[in-house]
């Protein structure tokens, strides 16, 4: 039931806004929240490589639900016409934002201070913004500051949406649904183009692995992924690390084989004495050094100064000396390697890859292999939109991907 | 291929190993490891309520490989018949064991010094032993100091096998396979009952919660479980105390309502102010007694007195101050609660009921309820091999048990 | 990559084409089959309850890329701007279809004859139109006899878009995506809303069960929801009537109890004996009249004139002398009893789930109940758009229904 | 609660008893009936390599709970130890069993008849015994005649368990968990390993498929292992056999081309074509010889004389000329090429797994594939209890079991 309207808005998108799907979804936000609309004007490109624009006056019932409903719609790369210079408010806390702060999308934004557009840096989601006399700066909650100003309300912010991926490139082809019913020798192949194309421009690509990444044969192809040069960042867990170490220290030195494929119940305690043994040595990189570990994607990573972050989990065995275990400390650790990222492959990993999700920003492709069609549903759920789900075994995907790069 | 034998072992297993399927996986696994064994002595009962014995003699080729053999038979309760007093060695760096450390089942567990059988504190899977002058205690490896003396060897440690459950009993009815395919009205009455049982018989009951007993409706009659005193401890992250609280806070002052299940998308940022205005009052606690929290599950801990642990992870937004983000802390501050615990409800959790599952002694009736049959799987898989899983919505099921506690 | 486009057609979609997402769609399906288009005219309605219209120029490279991509447009209620006639060719056998037969959608359609839109009975998905005197009829393959005119092409052909659901309706308030992170007491209600609407609106509901059912629990309810008149057809395999039968017949009368949760391995030829027993007797029905059945979803369906359709399925056992061993048989008196369903509940099953989308109308508001979220996917996949899923344990959901519809 | 035993009975297992849980999972069965045993007899191997021994008296109370107490042990091998002479009844109808007639497991069976033990011809679960001066044989429901004799109660029938596999065995190895994370290149070696051994022994390869080996690019490397004489035998539905000749017909003629992995959605419409084709030739067969169809699985059946079936669903579209509408009558032409078949590979199909799951006999090395973990469960569940599950994509798979055996 709606009520009487009260309070109006008039907001503006620009862009490829028919054919990205973009404008329906936000007549269907603005239906959902109960509001109505008018369509003041509305261009649409006459044919597929003209942009679009509409002009759309929006009513509704209070100021909440205005505010409710503008905070929706910017995700969506919609902002206010006619706009004013921005509001801030001082932290009064270390940690604590002021009450109202404007909350970010993960899209590339500006800011209008004294009427100059200004852009935000470190696009990430559910973040704060800080302004100094230096510009805008994408902020965590944890790391504001008492005595910074802080963004409020949403004036003065405009967010710019993606563009969409040109026709025929190799993000186009995939961004549709999720399926397993889709051969993946097609999808490697794309992926395959998607990381030359990053490699190409200048861009990182980043690996974010679950430990079944080890159990289902994937870490020698991927250690030579990363030994080849293909990986420029690494992100894992504990579980991970420690899988990868364990297969290479004691694959062959007992009864229990990771290449003969034998009973995994047995040696149930190799995991500890290889995390204690690297404890011993003091960290992962004086392991290799110290000759305790000599293959493998960690080594690869030391050998080739891949840097990498092991955020720690409540579930962790050990912990590595080099897993994090303040998880704020991880995920800031992440932060720092984020910047220049143009390709994520998250493989077999839910945890780690929303983690990664929450501070990229929303231009970087994104492929989730998992043989758990939920996995990439689950990231795309929750902001990650670019996010493409690739539903196959993790283990051969990762050695075709090499195939297809090596050749 | 077997190769000669030319090391040998006589192990002794004692209780009910024929009917609760005990004896027939201890020679698989003799099997499989390519041992041979003989059967020098087996005593089976006549009934069911007699127990059973037998004596078996291992041959092995090697005595890495007998070692092997005797970690993996321990974990099903298997000891060396005869047996000497235990060796220990001193740990030469804090968090570092010696080479060669006893790894330790979740099973009951005795050490035998100088000549006496001396029961272990604090039965705990892959952890070490240390031994003081006041005994034996399970350590995790990170609490290790330089200078503890920890076991080496398997020499002089034996453990006891769990019972079974009594046939009738509610566990016993249960310990079948997950299946998805059951009445959950009856579960919900065996889970009630063991709830029941545990009460009157002075244990605690547990419950480790997921986000989605929020999404699903759940929390609600689970705030009415604490209020009523049905849970004593409560292990969570940071997004099931998060959405509980929004959902009390902001569920009915805002359009977006959790009763009418209008649009979630819109208000995305709700959970971060919430979590702000926590941050603000210092503590959850602090929240409930400034009346900016009035209901919910958080609440009621906190009115009841309920202790509860939430364990940081590298998504988490904020995270709320009562959040441990150090991983290690926050497992440790759940060993601090685990004793004396006999029932675990695992709520629509992954992560969280494998970090508690870490933790808990083999002992204790498990119930891990999801949506997701592999959850169950998963526990199990990792050694809690107690762990029950229901298969069924988790937001109905709690409101049932309820309604079953309650009538 | 696009060759030079040298076939050109202009067609015209009208509605609401940009709150339901279907002109975007439509955009997509154009570009990524290569071909290119021209906005020729486009007016959006400027408030959310104005309907659009937009005219647009299509060119591909070739006939054969024009007549695939006008075939996949039509789905999405796209028809030529200016038609002519259409065309028909002779079976020249039974069963067999002329080259280049128009395949249907399951949209309301409309075919010209002499200059007249005529409207086309029975609407199905991948079905023929045969013409006939009396007017045109959708028929699928296997019922062509030789002689009849089928059309051909895509000429003189055009389809009626659905129109969305009202905003605030139960269905626009589901037709959201699949997930089992939504509580399913609300979702229960606007279910038991949407079928009191069919109810008053003179529309019949169909629920189509699988052996699921039964296993949860739901078949007791289920059975009280078809004696209150809830129920008018109901569409099922032989397992679910051969279940619920045993479960009502054998239920109390050997220790193996439905109610007591006993073991289901024991009495695994129970069903055979109730299936043997149901031939001697001759039907369902006359066992129902001869007394061996006395209750469950069946004996209330006969009880009450409910008419069903038990498929056969290459996995039976028996069958129960109701069941349709011929499944072509079996489909076309599913067909029969289409006619005025206004809501479809899909209750965990996905083959006759799958069965039942190939032969309803676009219109029909069809639920998918399932605990495994790929279900639901799986029908909209296979053209029934209008399928909405519900992942929960099927038993406790249908317990809800009938409480929401009695109450 | 037990009430007070009546009624005893004195039974036999032999064999490998211990190491491979058959006993153990008898005394579950027995103690979760509710009755009591007594071990009057057990002799156990001293050795890995002897056979084990055991005489046990049962007590329940009531003869009803005796009986089926019995049926529920003869599934694991357990025998009456004194039997008499079978029982037999007369069919009174066609298709109709006499009450208290003998259902069958799947295990090697014999019968008393006259005081000789007789072989029963066809082993197949939940079948009935039909006795002839020739003899005894394994007859389904619906093709019994009137007045056949058939075997009531179970005096005088005595079932031989699966000898387990040999230890090192390619079967033994898998005769695990099912699980996603295991390498698949490991268990493609070991099911190539079992085929080779089939056909040394004479038997044959079957091959049971899903629509999803076409759509993730296994049926190129399918129809490969049919042209290399690896497949002997092939099930499946009749989605499979028109999307591995659509992809054949239409793969290159039409922009839609399954190389490209271009849009699906769109030629909808093709499946339609290609089955109107076939049935205008009359049968795959003809329309191989008359040129329409020059590749793929079904055309390498046609071509190496490879026997097929192709069940009928309630789903199907068209169907296909060679598709079996009749269930029963498909059922039945499966049972005609079940014997000597060796192995059975079941390719992502859940219906057709089972169905041909009922109708073979236990001894067969079952693998199924597929990318859902549940399928392979749910097969074992079903009484296919030697079934092995790999869970990996099935297009790659079938790719490298090509690699393995052409190796």
């Amino acid at each position: 039931m709606t009520e009487s309207p009260v309070v109006s808005e008039t907001v503006l998108l620009e862009g490829h806004i028919v054919d990205t799907s973009r404008l329906p979804k936000i007549l269907d936000v603005i239906v959902e929240s109960g509001a109505e609309y008018e369509m003041v004007e509305l261009e649409i490109g006459h044919t597929n490589d003209d942009p679009s624009r509409a002009v759309i006056r929006l009513s509704t019932s209070s100021a909440g639900a205005m505010e409710a409903l503008l905070e929706r719609l910017q995700i969506h790369g919609v902002n206010r016409l006619d706009d004013a210079d921005i509001t801030t408010a001082k932290s009064e806390a270390d940690g604590v934002l002021p009450a109202g702060f404007y909350s970010t999308t993960n899209l590339r934004s500006e800011v209008r201070i004294a009427g100059v557009w200004v852009p935000v840096q470190d696009p990430e989601m559910d973040c704060a913004i800080v302004v100094t006399a230096d510009g805008a700066r994408t902020t965590p909650m944890h790391r504001v500051r008492r005595g910074d100003r802080v963004i409020v309300g949403r004036r003065g912010v405009r967010v710019h949406p993606l563009a969409p991926a040109a026709p025929g490139s190799a993000f186009a082809f995939m961004a549709s649904d999720v399926s397993s019913e889709k051969p993946s020798a097609l999808l490697v192949d794309k992926v395959a183009e998607q990381i030359r194309t990053a490699h190409r421009d200048g861009q990182k690509v980043l690996a974010v692995c679950g430990p079944a990444v080890v159990h289902t044969g994937g870490s020698g192809p991927l250690a030579q992924l990363v030994q080849a040069g293909w990986i420029d960042v690494l992100f894992a867990g504990n579980g991970f690390a420690t899988h990868d170490i364990e297969s290479n220290v004691l694959g062959t030195s007992l009864g229990v084989s990771v290449s003969g494929g034998g009973p995994t119940e047995g040696g149930h305690s190799n995991h500890l004495r290889v995390i204690n043994e690297v404890r011993r040595h003091g960290s992962i990189a004086e392991a290799v050094d110290g000759g305790y570990v000599g293959g493998g994607v960690m080594y690869e990573c030391v050998k080739k100064n891949v840097p990498f972050v092991l955020g720690g989990s409540i579930r962790d065995d050990g912990p590595l000396p080099d897993t994090m275990t303040d998880v704020v400390a991880a995920a800031d650790a992440m932060r720092a390697l984020v910047p220049d990222v143009g390709v994520a492959l998250m493989l077999a990993t839910t945890l780690h890859a929303i983690a990664t999700g929450n501070v990229l920003p929303a231009g970087v492709a994104t492929f989730c292999v998992d043989i758990n069609p939920a996995v990439a549903t689950k990231l795309a759920d929750r902001g990650s939109h670019q996010a493409i789900g690739i539903v196959t075994d993790v283990g051969p995907f990762i050695k075709d991907l090499l195939d297809a790069l090596a050749g």
